[in-house]
Order: C-alpha cells, then sequence, then structure tokens
C-alpha cells in the first residue's frame, strides 16, 4: 500500500515558490511566475533564482531555504541536471508537493537523471507531477501553476494530458464554448504520479464530474480498468471520456501466432474501455462535445430523443445520425402532439422531428420546447435553428434561456451558422447550454450519454472463479517443458495442460514412429484426423499435412502417408511428428479463442470467428484478462457472426453458455500462470446448446 | 432530345421583374425585392404587384404586360394559386426564365396545380426553377434571386440544395470560411429543372469548378449516373460531393426476397455515387471542409501527405487519421531532412510528421513548408499550430501567405483554437487557404482528393455486351407465364430462362408426380439433389425438404420421401411438386446474386457472401445497371470475403473473372427485360479459376 499523495496540498497550496523564476520576459520561467502571481491566486508566493534581484516586484532567494515561512507547493522551471538537488532542498524544508516543468529526462533518454528525481521525492514523501509537463491550473483558487497564460472558468470538468501542447489549444476552446474545469494538468513523463493516482483523486473530489483524458500510452491495464470501473460504475459514477493517440500504428506489430496477428494494442485500448465504462472518443472534436454535454446536463433516462428545428432538411440529417447511433426518435404523447397542432401552423410537422417551418419566430420555440420539456416520453432534446428571413436569433436564445430550469432532461442547441450566430451562441454557452456547430455531433454526444447510462445498468461485474480446475498439474506441466528448456508446447502436450484446467479437448495422442502408431491404433476407437507436427509449418492442410476420418486400425499407414507427403513437399521443414486426435461431429460452428501478452495491457482474450473467415472477415473480439460475465457477453456479442450462436435458420442456437464459461476460464488460467505468454486454440467448434465446446487443435507458448 | 433550357437568361438576366413585389417590409415578396435591388446587381429590376404604388422609390406595375421593355427574369412570389396565371402572362411577354418562390404545390398534395405550372413554363419554353424553393443566387453579377439576405463571394463552388432552409445555413458558414461561389440555389419542388438540368449547365459553367450538392431524394439513377460520370471523368473532371439526407429510414422498407432485404435505398444511393465518381460525405461539416479544399487547391497527385506541426499530440492524432484513410505519410526525401536537420533545433523531429516542437516561431514553420513544398516525395501538406507560449500566430499566418503561389500541392492548415487563432484564420481563409478547425478533418479531405484523384484515372467506364444471349428464346418464356398469369416463375423455368442468357444453370427437372419421377430416374446420370418447390416456403432445408446426393434410381422413392415429410412440417402449404438437380462438386464458394428494381434508382444489382452467412455477415455489394467492368470490379473487391477469391492458405484461386462477367450479364438482362422485377440465384457456386461460376437455385418474378 503507497502512502497517500498530498493532493490537497498539489492543488490548494497556501504558498507557492518558484523555482528558476526568470528576470527576463517570454521566457518559461518568467511566465510561471507571472502566471502564478497575476492570475487572481491568493497565496504567498516566492520566486527562487540563485542570481537573486527582484522580478515582477518581487523579492528573489537565491535558495528556497532562505525563505522563513513554510511552502506547500515548488514549481520548479530550472535545467534538468539541477532539478534533483533543487527538489532535495525543498524536501529538506518540508515541502510536500512539486510540479516540475523542466524537460531533459526520460523523453531524451535520460532515464538514470528521472530515477534520481522518483528517488528525491520517495525519500521526502512529496507529490510530484511531470517532469517535462507544462503545470496545472486550478481555477476554484485561480491558481495557474502552468505556462500556459489562459485562466479557464472554473466548473466541473477535469482534464488531463499526456501532451503539454494540446492544454493550450483545449484552453482556447474550452473558453469559446463556456467550459469550465475543475482542474486541469499536463503530466508529461508520469515519474511519480500517472493516470491512476489522478484519476483516484479526481473520484473523490467534489468539484470534479466529468473527466477528460488525453492519452498517448498505458501501462497497467488491470490497475486502470479495475480503478476506472469503480469511477464509472460506482454510487457517483463520473464519466470518463478518452482521446487515445496512435491508434493505427500499433497495428503493424503483428505476431506469428494468429491471436497475435489480429490484434495489436489499439483493440486492447477499446478493451479496456469497453471494460471499465471508459468512453472512448476518436477525435478532439468529439471530446469537447461530449465533455461539454456530461459537464452541462443531466444525465439521459433513455434513448427517446425529440428534435425540434425550422428547417426540414437539417432534421432528417439529424434524425438519420440518430437512429445509426443506437437512439430512437421519441414517439411524442398525444397531449403533446394536440398542444403542438393547435398553435403551430397547420403546415408545421407535429410528429417528430417537431418542424416549425421556416419562418418560425421565438415564441413558436418557446412553445415546442416547453412541449417536449414537459414530454415524458422525450428523453432529450436536440434543438436546431437555421437563420432565415424572420428568424429571430438572439430572442430565440433568449426565451431558451428563460426556461433552463425547467428542462431537467439533455438539451443539446445547434445553431447552425457563424456570424449571424455568434451572439446567440455566446448567450447560451454563457448560461450554461451546450451547443454545437452542426446538428450531427449533437446526436452523437446523446447517444454516447445513453451508452454510459446502459453502463451505470449493468450489474453483473464481478469475475469468474472457477474450481474445477488442477493448477498443480498445470504448473507440473510447464514446470517439465522448462526444465527441457522448450517454450513452445506440442499439441499434444497443450492440449493436456488446457484438460487440466477443465477444457473439453478431444482425445489426442503425438505418434513420433511407427511404434507408437500401431499403438494409437489401439487407443482410439473411433475414426481420427491425422495432422502433422511441426515448428516449420503454420497451415497443415496446405502442405498436405492433414488426413481426415482415418480408422483407428489404419493409422500406422496412413501415418507414413502423411510424413511422406509433407517431406516431399517442404523439404526443409523439421517434422517433430504426427498428431492423431479423434474426429468431431460436423455440427456447429468453429472458432478460434487465444491469448496473447501485451506488454503493456497484460493478457489479452479473443474470440472469433474461425476457419478460412477467420483472416479474411476479421470477426474477431478482445478482453482484457480478468473477464467477468459482462465483458465475456459482450465480446460474444460484439461478433458479427454472433446471430448464428442463437440459431439461425432452423439451425440449433449453439452452446453460448458454455463458450462463455470458456472464455472465463481461459481469464483465469491467463491470471493464475503468468509464465504463460499465448494460447492458441484452433479451431474451437461450439456445438449445440447443452452439448459444449470442444478444443480441437492447441498450442501453449511459454515466456522464454 | 428537349429543347435546350435558357440558363443564360436565367443566371445572367439584364432585366428581372418581382411579382408579388409586397409593400410590406419583412416579407417575402418585400425581401426579394430588396435583395434585387440592393445587393449590387446593375440590371433593369421592375416590381409587380396588383395593387400598384410605389416599393422601394420604384413605380410599382401592376401587370407584367404594362412593362414595356423586355424582361428576361420574373421571380413570382403571389400565391399558389395564381402563379400559372402570372407564368402564362409571363410567357405572353416572351419572358424565358423564371423562378416561383411561391409554396403550396405537390409538397401539400396539389399536384394539378404543378402540373399546370409545368405546362405553362413548356408551353411558352420557360426555364422554371422552384416552385417552393428561396430562389438563387449569381454572385458573379451579384444577383440575389432568392430571399436569402446575404451576398456570397463570387467562386468557383456551384451549390444547389433541395432544402431551402439550408441555404442560409451554407451561406452563413460559407462567409466566415471565406468560400466562394460560381451559382447559389435552391430548386425546390424541381418541377420542370432538377438536378440533372443543372448538373448539366454546370458541367459546361466556366465559372465553377466544384459542385456542391444538398439531396433528399433522387430519380432516374441512372441518367445521373450517366451524367455525373461524365462531369467528374470527362477532361474537366469537376469533382461533385454530395450530402444526401436520410441514410437510415429508407432501410426499413425490406422486401420479402433475399436479395431485397438486404438493401434498401441508401444502398443504392452509394452504388449511385460509386459508380459516377460523385464523392459522398456523411455531414454538413465535411461537404465544407471538401467543398473548400477542392476550391482552393489543385488536385492532390498521390497519397504521400507531410504534416508539419508545433505539438506531438495533434500530429500523432492525424497520423492516425491519414493512415486510417488511405493516405500514407511521405517519406521525405534526404535533401528535406537534411535541410531540416540543418536548421531545426536538435530535439525536433525532422522525419514526417515534423515537429519543429513547442517554442516554434513562425520561421521554423517557414523553413518547414518551404522545405515540404519543395520535396517531390510530398503530394499534399496539413500544417499544424498549437497556441502556446512563444507561439507567433499570426506572423506564421503571413509567412505561409507568402508562399502561396510557391505551394502546388493541397495544403490544408489547422491553427488549432478558438479566440486566439481566430485573426490568423481570417487572414489565411483570406488569402485563399483552406483551414480546418481540428486536425482530423484536413486528413479526411486530402484522403477523399485522393479518391478523386483514383477515380479519374479509371480508363474503362463503358459497358459490357454480351452477345451469347437467346433474346427472343427468354421473351418467349416471359410472355408464355404472363399468358397464363404467373409472375413468381418455378426454378425449373427460371433457370430456363437464365440458361438462355447465357447462364450456366445445372441441368433440373421438376417433378410433379409420380410418373414425371420415374421419367426423371433416367434423365440424369448423376447424383442429383431434391429440393421441394413451393410457394409458401422460403427456406427449405428448415422443413425438410432437401434430400443431398440421390442416386437417378433412387429419385422416385425419395420424392415421395420428400413431399410426405414437407406435409408434415408444413401441412398448410402449397406444394407444386419437387425439383432434382445435378450436384454440384463442393470446392469454391457459395454466393448469392441477384437483381431487385427499386422504383426511383431501377435496377439494382446485388452479389454477396451465401449460405448461413448472408444475413449474418451481410457482405453484399450493390450496384445499378447498367454495369460496366469498373462497376463490376469495384463491387467484388467491396466484398469483405473478396481474399478467398484469390486463394487462401492453399486453395485455388476462384474464377473471378468468370463471376464479374455474370454481374456484367445479369445487368445487360436487366436493362433488356424491364419486365422482370427480381431476379434471385441462390446459391451461386463460384469454383476454382477456370471452372467458372453455376447458378444451383433460382427464382426470377416478374411484374404484375
Amino acid at each position: 500500500m503507497p502512502m497517500p499523495h498530498h493532493f490537497r496540498t498539489l492543488f490548494y497550496p497556501k504558498s507557492v515558490a518558484v523555482i528558476g523564476a526568470s528576470h527576463t520576459p517570454g521566457t518559461v520561467g518568467y511566465s510561471l511566475l507571472q502566471n502564478v502571481l497575476q492570475q487572481g491566486y491568493t497565496g504567498k508566493v516566492y520566486p527562487i533564482n540563485i542570481k537573486g534581484g527582484t522580478i515582477l516586484g518581487l523579492p528573489v532567494k537565491r535558495q528556497i531555504s532562505h525563505v522563513t515561512e513554510l511552502i506547500d507547493l515548488v514549481i520548479i522551471a530550472v535545467p534538468a541536471q539541477f532539478v534533483p538537488t533543487v527538489l532535495e532542498e525543498a524536501g529538506q524544508k518540508g515541502v510536500k508537493a512539486a510540479v516540475v516543468i523542466s524537460a531533459g529526462f526520460k523523453e531524451i533518454g535520460k532515464k538514470e537523471l528521472e530515477d534520481q528525481l522518483v528517488t528525491v521525492a520517495e525519500k521526502y514523501d512529496i507529490t510530484l507531477i511531470g517532469p517535462n509537463c507544462l503545470g496545472f491550473i486550478n481555477p476554484e483558487i485561480m491558481l495557474n501553476a502552468s505556462f500556459a497564460n489562459i485562466m479557464p472558468k472554473a466548473g466541473n470538468i477535469a482534464f488531463m494530458s499526456q501532451s503539454g501542447a494540446l492544454c493550450s489549444t483545449v484552453l482556447d476552446y474550452a473558453k469559446s464554448m463556456g467550459l469550465g474545469f475543475s482542474k486541469f494538468m499536463s503530466i508529461g513523463n508520469k515519474a511519480c504520479i500517472g493516470e491512476l493516482e489522478i484519476l483516484e483523486y479526481l473520484y473523490h473530489d467534489p468539484k470534479t464530474s466529468v473527466i477528460m483524458m488525453y492519452v498517448e500510452e498505458l501501462e497497467e491495464a488491470q490497475k486502470m480498468i479495475a480503478l476506472a470501473r469503480e469511477i464509472t460504475h460506482g454510487k457517483k459514477h463520473k464519466p470518463i471520456l478518452m482521446l487515445k493517440a496512435g491508434r493505427t500504428a500499433a497495428g503493424s506489430q503483428a505476431s506469428q501466432s494468429h491471436t497475435g496477428s489480429l490484434g495489436g494494442s489499439d483493440a486492447a485500448y477499446s478493451a479496456l474501455c469497453a471494460q471499465s465504462g471508459i468512453i472512448r472518443v476518436d477525435t478532439i472534436s468529439e471530446l469537447f462535445d461530449l465533455a461539454e454535454c456530461f459537464s452541462e446536463n443531466t444525465l439521459i433516462k433513455g434513448n427517446k430523443v425529440a428534435v425540434i428545428t425550422n428547417a426540414g432538411g437539417p432534421g432528417v440529417l439529424v434524425t438519420d445520425e440518430i437512429s445509426s447511433k443506437g437512439l430512437e426518435l421519441a414517439q411524442l404523447s398525444p397531449e403533446t402532439i394536440n398542444h403542438l397542432s393547435k398553435h403551430l401552423p397547420q403546415s408545421a410537422n407535429t410528429h417528430n422531428p417537431i418542424d416549425i417551418l421556416g419562418d418560425a419566430k421565438a415564441d413558436r420555440y418557446d412553445l415546442a420546447i416547453q412541449a417536449v420539456a414537459a414530454d415524458q416520453n422525450v428523453d432529450g432534446i436536440i434543438l436546431i435553428l437555421t437563420p432565415q428571413a424572420m428568424t429571430e436569433i438572439e430572442a430565440t436564445a433568449k426565451i431558451i434561456i428563460s426556461h433552463r430550469k425547467k428542462i431537467k432532461k439533455p438539451l443539446i442547441i445547434t445553431f447552425m451558422g457563424d456570424q449571424s450566430v455568434q451572439k446567440a451562441n455566446t448567450l447560451l454557452n454563457n448560461a450554461g447550454f451546450t451547443t454545437t456547430t452542426f446538428p450531427e455531433p449533437a446526436a452523437k454526444a446523446l447517444a454516447m450519454m445513453n451508452y454510459f447510462r446502459n453502463w451505470i445498468k449493468v450489474r453483473e461485474l464481478s469475475g469468474y472463479r472457477f474450481s474445477d480446475v488442477h493448477s498443480e498439474k498445470v504448473n507440473k506441466i510447464i514446470d517439465q517443458e522448462l526444465k527441457v528448456d522448450n517454450r513452445v508446447l506440442n499439441v499434444e502436450i497443450s492440449s493436456k495442460l488446457l484438460a487440466e484446467y477443465g477444457f473439453t479437448v478431444l482425445k489426442s495422442r503425438m505418434i513420433e514412429n511407427d511404434d507408437q502408431a500401431r499403438r494409437a491404433a489401439s487407443t482410439f476407437f473411433q475414426p481420427v484426423v491425422l495432422k502433422i507436427v511441426s515448428p516449420d509449418i503454420n497451415h497443415k492442410s496446405d502442405v498436405g499435412g492433414v488426413e481426415l476420418n482415418v480408422s483407428p486400425h489404419d493409422i500406422p499407414r496412413k501415418y507414413k502417408e502423411v510424413l511422406a507427403r509433407v517431406k516431399a513437399n517442404q523439404p526443409r521443414a523439421r517434422l517433430l511428428g504426427i498428431q492423431a486426435v479423434e474426429m468431431v461431429e460436423s455440427t456447429g460452428l468453429d472458432l478460434i479463442l487465444g491469448m496473447t501478452t501485451d506488454p503493456k495491457m497484460g493478457k489479452l482474450i479473443a474470440v472469433g470467428l474461425g476457419g478460412i473467415y477467420t483472416e479474411v472477415l476479421k470477426d474477431v473480439a478482445w478482453g482484457i484478462a480478468p473477464l467477468n460475465k459482462y465483458d465475456t457477453d459482450r465480446m460474444i456479442h460484439s461478433l458479427r457472426a454472433h446471430p448464428i450462436f442463437d440459431g439461425l435458420r432452423g439451425e440449433p442456437p449453439l452452446d453460448t453458455d458454455e463458450l462463455t464459461k470458456m472464455l472465463g476460464r481461459l481469464s483465469q488460467l491467463a491470471m493464475r500462470f503468468p509464465q504463460i505468454k499465448e494460447i492458441d486454440m484452433n479451431p474451437v467448434r461450439i456445438l449445440p446448446e447443452g452439448e459444449g465446446v470442444k478444443v480441437l487443435d492447441a498450442r501453449v507458448v511459454l515466456f522464454d
């Protein structure tokens, strides 16, 4: 258990020292002091610079030890090599919180220097942000401990970014959107404090109700999932929005095994988000739209949306977006329709989307918004205004604002246009309304809100625990293989290992010579498949290495045939023998199941459509171990082939229940035996309901 | 051949009469006159109103016949019922162009009134826009013949919209983006002039180089494809951008047949665009980004993009977008890299994306933009600026502007932020640069440009023509069926019809009684499949209506068995008999091929993955007949299952060539016999290369 961090001291310091405060305007050291001093912070401020003198009217101390008063927070901007020393001095003085702006550490290969820094921070129990960051802002107390020169409005959004550069842009956008922040920070190299620690703090921070993250790389996926789940799913359920950079580059690191080649770490990030309730967005503008929507609205209570518009076209466009994003157009109540019909012109559309016509003035908006706000069938509202000849743009904004308190459901307002609607948008933003420039993003934001609503309703988030497993026997198998320095377990041993852990594996014998072939003939009582075993052959049937439907007494003869055939086709392949496996009925569907280890994200579990379609259709779902029932259900449901499982066109439904458990079992195996690097079960045949799931072929790979 | 339209008179009139000019400020009739008079138009203007008097200082004539001078264009805004009469008067006076603003025609069910209008327009050979529209604007001569009160800049973009309301919004956005228009129009009910006529005009309009369309519904897909192809693919190749509203609602009209149920008219619109080179966008903001990009840049010459940024994060985000949209990061030339390395700080990234670091001033942008603009390996440029402490926002804009003429490749500029970058964005927009608020859309716009570049390179756009077909025999079959009032042709007759048109159909016999069963036994020389034939059964195997691998001599016995089994399972189904079809080898892949008729779009051709996957994976591609080689190739390549065709994991490649031709043949059949409503070939087995494609089961449906 690590010591609790001094986040309170960090974000709410009573006194701040700027170490490396500079005399030269325009430099970082100068800007930092200026920002702390001149943006409303009321605590004590001490500039520190070895040269002494006066900056911005304040006397400069040459060292922090020369300050006689207590100091809560130090902001450090001296050259990298001096940072550990000045931090040591701060520690000696009893400082408990630090922000290191200085760059020149791990990011340019100086990991040792960064390690030194961590050592000092740990020695003095200092909560340290950075190094190589922009700093942070706490608008609540007007403290700008960063070198970004904008002080955002105080509000309920927390923002953390792995990119400092993005921060200035975010502040600029936020200002024009009227977004308010609880905490705003750039976390740099994350030497001491990373996303996990910050999230933990923000969860308990009463000022924060929405969390925005810009992420380039995460570690410790398992911890992140557990913590994020607590945050997004607990009683307080704060939404977390994540923009992850580097979606595509990662895909290039395809591994050799089937399982590995289908994913790439982006699939892992998606799984992480899906399992933890984190809402993943794809673009910067989505991040903003959604943050604003969550920040300014109560959570949507259902998926029924009403649209009010003075133009048919945008109404149709937003309807498209609504229905393609899992929302529905609300069926307005008869009272609403009657009320609208009575007061709107005859040619208005009083059904949803409500078209109040191009000549609508503010009064029609007034009527419509009040009606849908009161309609129980409506969960969320999108209001669209196009500036036409008769349109009262600002008056309409004012009327909407006058209903602020009465509207108890999410409302997103799109005044379509630029200059002609700018004033109205400013009014609306200042009054705390969510606005978008175009109508489509409004629907998307409500859809994501609805996704979050569904997430917090999920009940079962506890993990699987299977007791019908023989861990000691699995251990023994692993030890034996390691003893002979083998990492890639052959199919027989792989099957045995899986069988010990409760998987249903087909009866199988490894045949390495004629003698074993004869013995195998008397072991089986029904037809078998013969398959070549070779570390050099990935696709056995391509080289004639598979023989179907061999009667037990035929095994010795066919054994020789297959061997000869493969030798002829692949003279240089090392052939370790032939595996005989009992035949399985051809009903059901072939799948692929696998586990692979991602160095950053941990144990990834995959399930997908097997056979020829695996590579072509890439219909694969990913999860991060440990998996729970919600996760395994999500994985199976997200397969495009999923309807086949429910029984299609007279085919019997398949044993989805057993498949679900199998994923849970695979997850448990992966967690219990971290020394297993990869498991590839391909194919796995899912049989009709009640008949189980059988592993037809398997390979287990251990770590070096 | 219709008479040529008087578009020149319409868009460039020397004199304009506003019929229904109103005395009351704020009304449409007043605004119209005001817009024609006060926005710079230098022609003669005549207000017409039955009441006479003076409006805006002009004497009002009571009737158009009272005007003694010639009138080129009339703008009509009198109540609907009077429109035909005033148009008649205008016609008598020799007016050749009209815009009817008045609403109250077909859109509220008054089709007859609209027909009257058309009759008058045709009688006097008047080129008429509307009714029920906003009007048009020709910025070149400052003529605002609409009731939108903004006069946009003159430029090279033509915009036409089926929604009047959207026009005002578009004008507003366009103003702030600095977009210039050649022609701007709302086309309303399209009583006389629709998209086809306008496109034809715009193609030849020297002022137009980009065409933007907002569409709610199109007709005559075939003509649209032919014309759009000419426009997008000819020597002048003007890009057409289409935003289609109503993507989702249409999907609900699923028909009974397989083919029909997989599509819906949205698939048809996508096919229309894919076949004609029209660029379909999904949202309003995409429409703008793309229009601006095409309007202000030369066409991209390749798919290699260079990114210049002062912030890593946005650089990564845009790289994601680049590589997921079919573009590539350019490999900078060694000279460029050397040059950048020499002049940029050491920690800058001189490889693409070029990171000139957070403290970059205008000089580093200057260096980078010149270097990539000169680099032969770079086809397009995205320049990103985040406003940081040291950033010289406007100075950077000015430096970029100074290179305007030297940059001969597409450049999209993203100054990320709002207020702090507003001035710079205005400078850039006024100088004719393409800007986006966020970096991701920049990549998307270049990707669409690259799509268009690939399109205009396509050579083969001429259609198929198969001569090995027996049309007269097909005709005979159709006539025979119609004679007995049959619309749904049974499998035997369907197969015969298809065979006459050159399809390879399996040998097949219809068996309706024991006698025929005995005869069938001597007709076949290899095993057959027996299948029930019933108008009430869609999925034959679900009810035991299929028996595989029946030896010819067994046909009589199995015939009885199958019949009995289906009777037991579906006592109420009408059983017409049993079809015996020769067995086909089980290599290859089962597909579905079909044709269906869309009342608006014409003959739609579909090809998709067959069997159980048809409904689950919905891997289907659509085309609109007539198809050419480019279309059929596109359809086949767009199937997710396509890699299977090329031979996968040792399987032989399939006969894609024959499949392609089969689609062409199906298209020819559909065009030649419009009386065929639907063709459903399911399954169709594509065999290994050189072995052809065989139709295993088929159904042809005729129109009532």
